[in-house]
């Protein structure tokens, strides 16, 4: 059975514990969490794509290696990145899994490793071993909720989803969590997620799966266009359901893949309008392009423009900086076949101004979710991409985050 | 002889006026300009590399092609961009320049125009052409200073440097304006730059010299990483210092490309000092990289990113968002041999924390300008990019422009 907590489904199998390290800079409250399942489960990883990698990432890269992509344990923590942290920094990351493996007398190479926060400030390794008996001591399902608190740094409220959905003959359950909220531009990238289902997988399905999934949620979202050196998404499969190993091709695979990329956006969607000092949440929607790439080429390109967000802050419907943004994206395109709708509304026609109740759209643009839509008449390819408001606050939280 | 104005040299035959045309949607003051050169110049222009073109740099485009590059008068305007306006906006653009030549009784496309401002709202072309009367009576070359500030949209000061130096057996002067102030990441970008000599070069010099100009000063700037649809440089040769012509080749090639890279690189600089809601200026300087390429790839991931800008906001000496940053450049580089020093004083060494005073940094970091130098063991490549710091004001001006 699945053990329901506060209506998250959690997969069976998979336990969590969090505790207080003192390793903020800002605030208190726990911030090392272990998730641990009762039997090996089949592990799928992505990393950042930033040159600078974080320690835990090259000691948890070294461990998946060597144990053909099984994991059993996660050992997490934020207020400190343990990135640009050199070999201390990789000791103190390898001391962590060493213990905890040690503790529950599996391999070392079992046990993961994810840290967010601040970078090149040395992690002192004993603040998380410390803290190993007491988290073994409290590992518990409920705990899944203390734990989505833990792995928080700047975000503002908690990320987790659940899903419970019959499959392959059996009920199987997929729980993800995630972590913002800022250096946000995931190009597996500061994220944390965290992906666990008690279904038995294949194992090429469970790498494909994780990275289908990224693609159409983390990787299609921005804060500020910075992509962290500590970007980490697990995916663990642990097959305590009791089905049949599931494969990428058949409808099993697809309804798999289709649930975990629901969750996964419900999640990214979480983060950005979590993001820092995030007011509202824009979808960018792109329709009738030539291809999907170009699609996605425009809608990131009007997610990422500062000038689009800013607008955005102001709720002014300038849809001449989403068309130049978009002109901007490095892909051919006619500015002068393009038609630009804020929500329902089209403001811009063919390139040029529609007519529309400025004070209309400026009220309906003061809410919590804003559509933009730039339809072309290029093609039949769609591409969505989510993104936020840049306000006044996202400058206070990072003119002094560190110190 | 050149005009001294204000320590400002006006090369021979260039004359300045400009007027009021009501065009600002907040303030007042001049918001038309003509600049005019009392024979042919030869000309090289570059325009913005955003998908979406304005108006005026289509026609301009044009009266380029038709006039074998020569023109004799600029016709600029602030306020109103005259972008995504459609065919209105074309038949604008070109009815301003038709009714400047009929004044002059010179050919149409010896006119070249340049607007900046709102993007997406009609211009109407008689705001203009009805000041052009009163502008030709008002040709001065002290005014270059009255059409350094008409041009302005956010700026808060106008931009002018010039220099006259000994060249070729005569004294010759070299001229540039230029205004930003938002939507600044010149990749030939709302900026406008006017460089005018009174030196005869060689034609095919122009073009090369403005192109090469333009590479290692407006587009190593960034103020928001949002390129306009807007942006033109002018270069405008007329000859009248009366020397023979000059060629790319040789001493006097190579001097007359240096004072104007100089010129275009003091604008470029104070157009990053007077970014929206600037505080300070960063210069971001990458040494020892293995090519010009990978160093300037670096650079220019430094200084668009939006926590390295935000943590020069706050004077944080956070080295740590410097190397992420950098590894988010695209290029290969060994992180665990980089260096970074802020001014004169290494804070990361060998891609981890350096030991030095935190309060001594941040006390240096509240200037005016810094100094930020990223130091690889690659190669002897180098490159310089400048940027600003991201404030609060920048939001405040970004979210309630238009409106």
């Amino acid at each position: 059975m699945t053990k329901a907590t506060k209506n998250i489904q959690v997969p069976k199998g998979f336990l969590f514990a969090a505790a207080e390290g003192g390793l903020r800079t800002h605030g208190h409250g726990p911030d090392v969490a272990l998730i641990y399942s009762m039997v090996p489960a089949r592990v799928a990883a992505l990393f950042t794509t930033n040159r600078l990698q974080a320690a835990p990432i090259e000691i948890s890269r070294d461990h998946l290696r060597r144990s053909r992509h099984a994991a059993q344990a996660i050992l997490v923590n934020a207020g400190n990145a343990n990135c640009a942290t050199g070999a201390q920094g990789e000791r103190a990351a390898r001391q962590c899994a060493a213990k905890a493996a040690e503790l529950f007398r599996i391999r070392p190479e079992h046990v993961l490793v994810a840290s967010t926060g601040v970078i090149g400030v040395p992690l002192e390794a004993r603040r998380i071993t410390g803290l190993l008996p007491a988290l073994a001591r409290r590992l518990h399902p409920r705990a899944v909720h203390a734990v989505s608190r833990a792995i928080l740094t700047t975000d503002t409220r908690p990320k987790v989803v659940s899903r419970t959905i019959p499959l392959a003959g059996r009920r199987i359950t997929i729980l993800g969590m995630a972590k913002g909220a800022g250096m946000i531009y995931p190009r597996m990238a500061t994220m944390l997620g965290f992906f666990f289902t008690d279904a038995a997988l294949d194992p090429r399905f469970v790498q494909a799966a994780a990275r289908r999934m990224c693609a159409a949620s983390f990787n299609r979202i921005s804060v500020d266009g910075d992509t962290s050196p500590n970007d980490t998404v697990y995916l663990m499969a642990n097959g305590m359901a009791g089905n049949r190993a599931i494969t990428e091709k058949g409808p099993a695979g697809k309804k798999f893949l289709q649930t975990l990329t629901e969750i996964a956006q419900q999640l990214a969607i979480a983060m950005v309008a979590d993001g820092e000092g995030a007011h509202r949440v824009a979808e960018i929607r792109v329709e009738g392009a030539a291809s999907e790439k170009q699609a996605e080429a425009l809608a990131r390109s009007i997610a990422l423009s500062p000038l689009v967000k800013t607008a955005l802050a102001g709720a002014d419907p300038n849809w001449g900086r989403i068309l130049s943004a978009a002109g901007n994206a490095g892909v051919e395109f006619d500015p002068r076949r393009a038609d630009i709708y804020l929500n329902r509304v089209r403001v811009c026609r063919q390139g040029g101004a529609a007519k529309f109740s400025e004070a209309a759209v400026q009220r309906q643009l003061r809410g919590k979710q804003v559509l933009i839509r730039l339809v072309l008449q290029g093609g039949k390819a769609t591409a969505r991409f989510w993104t936020c408001d840049f306000t006044k606050e996202y400058i206070r939280i990072n003119a002094s985050y560190r110190t």
